[in-house]
């Protein structure tokens, strides 16, 4: 049942002439603060007549979306300040930094976090220079920007962080403004449908303000040049109410903006009242605007016989000013900038006027100030299950597990129990088909849509979200964690690579945010990648890139953090770990078929610890010289690894072996390079000087000679992993198409030692002898011979 | 104007009582076949009572998609058959490959291109046994299914591959079956949008057929719960007309199918009437089918008491049936299987009965046959303008450039002009901004909805292809090279990511069909990166990632190719080879701003054609033992190493300088890594090996240790290159940021050179201050001083 359908409000000019005239200025003052910090360096208030060497030398920056959202920005201050809002804004288009630091600068915070950008002449001089300069802020609503979550630049993401934003903040608004020219991109296209998993009684309210600017860079915008009937289709498909405000003339486009969000909030409290009422209705419609008005908009009209307002030609500097233009430039940005009579805004010093600072909300309520834009001001810690309690037994190695990540399920599921509103799970519909099923023993996935008979943990509340996009999944999660809480992306390993860009960018921010000393650490991003590549018995080919590693730690190494655990309990010591940590970005790849289980509790939370560490009770080293390190990394290599060492071990005994195991990758960097790095004499102490090392890894082979390039037993490393071949087949034949199964291992081991002799060619001929049976058993059968799918580790 | 207003057809029961029975029969087969293949390795035509040692071991496969598709694919080809069209079919949900091997099967394909996959229970019995099995073929429309140009597995691309596919095809259509889990995809999403850029007269027609098949894994999907309205909604609001086929009941659902495609056949013929009649009208309203039918249809209803037809439980094995599993489960099977009655459908020796066979279309006309979907069939060789000829004059290295992409953009322009219907450039809208804009001299960017004053090269027609997606832009462009045409894709360096995962399946695809001998070549994957990570002045940190080489690099190396000219004359080589070139992705990496040009045209294709060189020009160790090799690969590090080298042969003439430039970057991996890899000799020969290297790169530095660890000279490569330091700067700044500038590059030859002495640690500490001015000046003006500024190459 819903009742909220398309209420008309009556009063179409909820504005006074007193207001009308007020807000009005306040937009003339934020439209001039934006030229402002396009174009000058000095004569902020242009006191006196505008000269060339006051305009900077390098003209960069973007003004056509700025107008239209300064004047957004001047609306919901009005609002918020109306109804005592909690909103916060988050700016989609790309370039619309001038906008949010005009905005914040205005009402007081920008000075707040930057005490030299001063309210008067001298840091408004300061705010303009600043602006797209060397060593100074972007053109973006950036981390320096306070106020912003959300960063412009690479596009598509606003409306996934804002409803991620939301979730669990029932009093929070996130006023979206999204771009026409991102709303072209895939993420923010399916983002719309973000409304079907909003619960309206325990998460706040996106609204979207769709601003059909019509141009991009170059081109027009899709949805500005497709039917008004077509575009109100689509918006009401998409679930929403759109309300339109569309024009250019000032006067009329205030009150129309103004009786548009009096319509939204009027909407928006009318869902709540209905969520209460009717506590099992779903699928509200929620209220959008859309606000077309011209690109560029009171910027100059034509430039040089060109139309600049209302065209691409206003995307960028609409007006170029420099010894090689024309002088009468420089005198069209000075009446530019004069049109907006700066003289009624700011006073002699450059002071916002007491009257329009008056518009502004006032402390916290500015939406620069809102808390949840510096979720760490908000974060808690999330409260603990002990993970201990969820060890697996392994009286001895070798035991057969249940799946590591199905344990971890259990773990998470407490974790969920112990931190309402404060942790969530999301993923592409795979928390069953990853295994961590466990989890619906005590939540469901949140739905706000229809549920019918025979669905499965379907619920108007839950702390799963699941929705065939890793896009929104990553978005989610990214507004989640920004505003101050916890989570976890669970996702098929292969297909994390659809948000490689959207890594790229939270880590960048991360990165950014570490050095801004008014930015708090926020909960880090936790990645827990499963059905790996070694494990796609019926996807094949298609599912199996283990990749991400390599582009992720491309990044700051203060950032990263990869974790490999090679069974349930060093899983779930990592796990652990990684949800107590902050503001990195952890990867943790795991198995979710049953696969044997090496180490009990105790040993994995000394082995996790360290990160690395050597095997004793696989090894026959005797901790002295061994002579061949069998290193691995990932549960697959590591039971080929120990195949591997139990051949060997049966047919040379005289060999010393030395396993080598590795959870956190980057153990194996320098630790001039990361702060997990060995030293090279610990690396040195593990992986010895001189001897072979055979090293099974999960992921393809060269990573490993990226981290261990510079170590001194460089050399003689020689690495197995996915080399880009695979199939529809077994795991174990997985390994052999990769050369990285035990018969493999060990013949690199005899290749590599010739005191094997002819005991050691034997060996390796009766080895491929075996990789050819293999091969034909598995041809007629469709299955393992019996001798791998039954293998168990012995010492 | 539009008149192509939703038209309904009268007749609402087109099959007459026969047809209906034997395209009803039709169906029946391909889903028995479909069964078949999930469950069965003998018995085929179920000729004894099914014993359990008939069925599989492992049971692998996707039920749920299937049954649809195979109505789907029996009613095209009766409208294929009834109007004689060219069409081809694309399956986007996930694991519909039991449907297309059927239907491929069925109508004989499947057995031209895979011979001892006989049209008898023999064959039958082989189709069987391979699916899903070790070494056999895979649940999605592989590249070895006939037939298929996508591949299932990752989601989210199958329309953007339709309309790239119908693009300058006027005669074809492409029937895309969207998969409402694939519909919750960014990349899907958004690709509905597609249907702007189409141009009913000099492309074809794609028809999308959205299969509401209510679920995905464990989850509803989005589409399917929203009410009938709102959908409706939303893809009228996409620009279609929808038309609905919903039910279960095989004989209405047979009649209301045919219906709905004479409805959608009749549209498409009144579309390209209009288009012809009025050539200047735009954004027809296309048809679309949106087919409601139940998941899992016609297989089991309940099994062990849980619903499994019409629920997500029929998502993959509806039914399993193992030693584990009770008895009745095998009785359960046959008696699913039987209820196909294949007695009816195939003689005694497993053939189709004639009668049924017949329905299928012949020849080239059937789907799995038409060649545009085995695209080199049709490919036709560029027709290329000597590159030669846009040749930038070079009388002396270092003569400033206008942009070595602005240079590309003419020869660009001609190979358009050339190759009409045959080649095509895509980019979200950066085509302009990447300076190609030579290119609008000869076409304009294709764009059928409303066009303006002041929008500049527009037209219904053009070569280009725009919108802000690079999902759309790489997901049309593999559409158009899989059936058999040319292009590039223009994009800024740093948002090639959003792309990775589809780079990722394109890859395996081309790796795939390269060992699929029936599979001929295709032209390669052209990808111009350009607005790269050194040139961000106004963009910033967010825009600065070089890692797609990372990323591409770990794909097959008989696949990727990567280019980084260092001038314009190089550029120009490079582009002629790469369109020249088949079944790569080719990554090229180059700079449009205006900077220096080394090397004049003969130099530069000699330069090229080796791929890695020696600049003589540059060195003074006159050709003998060099004291130190500077290495360089990429613009910008091109020239900060050249601006080192002049600075050493001033101060340090002594010093003998051996100057390297890398075009091609995998001549750097040996020889058996990858087929351009230098040999070890030859790499010596140029890199020493035993003196310092100082390697400027263009990317992340550890690249060039991962493809360089094992040679000979590895310890005394030293690496400078993007370490993700990067903010609002000048392209010189962002080098002394990374420390890749020409001062940095100095200082680290000084420090491995220890006979340079006391002039050496003069020059270290004159440059350090040079490194402490640079950053005063640049604080203080906004750019570079103008020792940087003016610089330029003397010998």
């Amino acid at each position: 049942m819903n009742v909220t359908e398309d209420i008309i409000i009556e009063e179409q000019t909820p504005l006074t002439a007193e207001m009308l005239s007020k807000v009005n200025a306040y937009w003339r003052a934020a439209n001039y603060l934006s030229v402002g910090q396009l174009y000058l360096r000095d004569n902020p208030l242009l006191k006196e007549p505008l000269k060339l060497t006051q305009v900077k030398n390098m003209l960069l920056g973007h003004w056509g979306t700025t107008p239209g959202q300064n004047f957004i920005y001047t609306h919901l201050n009005n609002i918020i300040k109306k109804y005592d809002l909690n909103m916060l804004y988050i700016s989609g288009p790309g370039h619309g930094g001038p906008a949010v630091v005009a905005g914040t600068y205005l009402e007081g915070t920008y000075s707040e976090v930057y005490p030299e950008i001063t309210q008067d002449t001298e840091g408004m001089k300061k705010l303009f220079t600043q602006f797209s300069y060397p060593g100074g802020i972007s053109s973006h609503a950036s981390p320096q920007t306070p106020g912003s979550i959300h960063e412009g630049g690479e596009l598509g993401y606003s409306l996934s962080h804002a409803f991620g934003a939301v979730l669990d903040n029932p009093d929070l608004i996130v006023a979206c403004v999204v771009g026409d020219g991102e709303a072209e991109t895939g993420p923010l296209a399916t983002a719309w449908h973000s409304n079907k998993f909003l619960n309206p009684l325990a998460d706040g309210a996106v609204l979207p303000i769709l601003h059909l600017n019509g141009y991009k860079i170059s081109n027009p915008t899709i949805l500005a040049r497709i039917s008004g009937e077509e575009l109100e289709q689509l918006f009401r498909g998409y679930g929403y109410v759109p309300i339109f405000v569309e024009g250019s003339e000032p006067e009329l486009m205030h009150q129309a903006m103004a009786a548009a969000l009096e319509q939204a909030m009027h909407l928006l409290k009318q869902i709540k009242y209905n969520a209460y009422e009717h506590p099992n209705s779903v699928h509200s419609k929620w209220p959008m605007i859309i606000l077309r008005s011209p690109k560029g908009w009171t910027g100059p009209q034509e430039v040089d016989g060109y139309k600049i307002e209302g065209t691409f030609r206003s995307h960028q500097i609409p007006l170029s000013v420099s010894a090689a233009d024309p002088e009468s430039h420089l005198q069209l940005l000075e009446n530019w900038m004069k049109s907006y009579k700066p003289e009624e805004l700011f006073d002699e010093n450059g002071r916002l006027m007491p009257e329009l600072a008056d518009l502004a909300p006032k402390g916290d309520s500015r939406m620069g100030s809102n808390p949840h834009t510096n979720g760490g001001l908000l974060l808690k810690p999330l409260r603990m299950p002990g993970f201990m309690t969820y060890a697996v037994a392994v009286p001895e190695p070798g035991v057969k597990g249940e799946g590591d990540v199905h344990v971890a399920g259990r773990f998470l599921r407490d974790v969920i129990k112990q931190n309402p509103a404060n942790f969530r799970i999301f993923g592409p519909d795979e928390t069953v088909s990853n295994r961590l099923e466990a989890i619906f023993e005590t939540t469901n996935r949140q739905w706000n849509t229809e549920i019918k008979d025979h669905d499965e943990y379907l619920a108007p509340t839950g702390r799963v979200m699941e929705m065939l996009s890793e896009h929104q999944c990553e978005g989610w999660l990214e507004g989640y964690l920004l505003t101050g809480r916890h989570g976890v992306f669970n996702c098929y390993e292969a297909f994390i690579h659809i948000v490689d860009s959207m890594f790229n960018q939270h880590a960048k921010w991360l990165k950014t945010t570490r050095e801004i000393p008014w930015r708090t650490k926020i909960a880090s991003l936790n990645i827990l990648l499963t059905s790996t590549v070694w494990r796609q018995d019926h996807n094949g080919f298609t599912h199996q890139d283990p990749g991400f590693i390599d582009h992720v730690i491309n990044k700051k190494s203060e950032i990263v953090r990869v974790y490999l655990p090679p069974d349930a309990n060093c899983l779930l010591s990592v796990m652990d770990h990684c949800l107590r940590s902050y503001h990195y970005v952890n990867v943790v790849i795991a198995g979710k078929h049953p696969s044997p289980q090496w180490l009990d509790m105790d040993e994995a939370v000394e082995h996790c610890t360290r990160g690395i560490g050597i095997w004793d009770w696989a090894s026959n080293d005797q901790q002295c010289d061994p002579d061949v390190v069998m290193a691995c990394s990932g549960d697959v290599p590591t039971l080929e690894t120990l195949a591997a060492v139990s051949i060997l071990k049966e047919h040379l005994p005289e060999i010393k072996i030395r396993v080598v195991n590795v959870v956190d990758l980057l153990k194996l960097e320098r630790k001039s390079e990361h702060p997990h790095g060995l030293t090279d004499h610990d690396f040195d102490e593990l992986f010895t000087t001189g001897k072979p090392v055979i090293f099974a890894f999960h992921g393809y082979p060269w990573l490993i000679h990226r981290l261990t390039y510079n170590r001194t037993n460089n050399p003689n490393i020689h690495v197995r992993g996915y080399k880009e071949e695979g199939t529809i087949t077994t795991s174990f034949d997985m390994t052999v198409l990769n050369e990285m199964d035990r018969f493999h291992l060990v013949i690199d081991v005899i290749d590599r030692l010739p005191q094997t002799g002819s005991k050691g060619t034997y060996l390796k001929q009766k080895l491929q002898d075996k990789l050819v049976e293999h091969k034909q058993y598995i041809n007629a059968h469709g299955e393992d011979m019996p001798e791998i799918r039954n293998w168990v580790w012995t010492n």
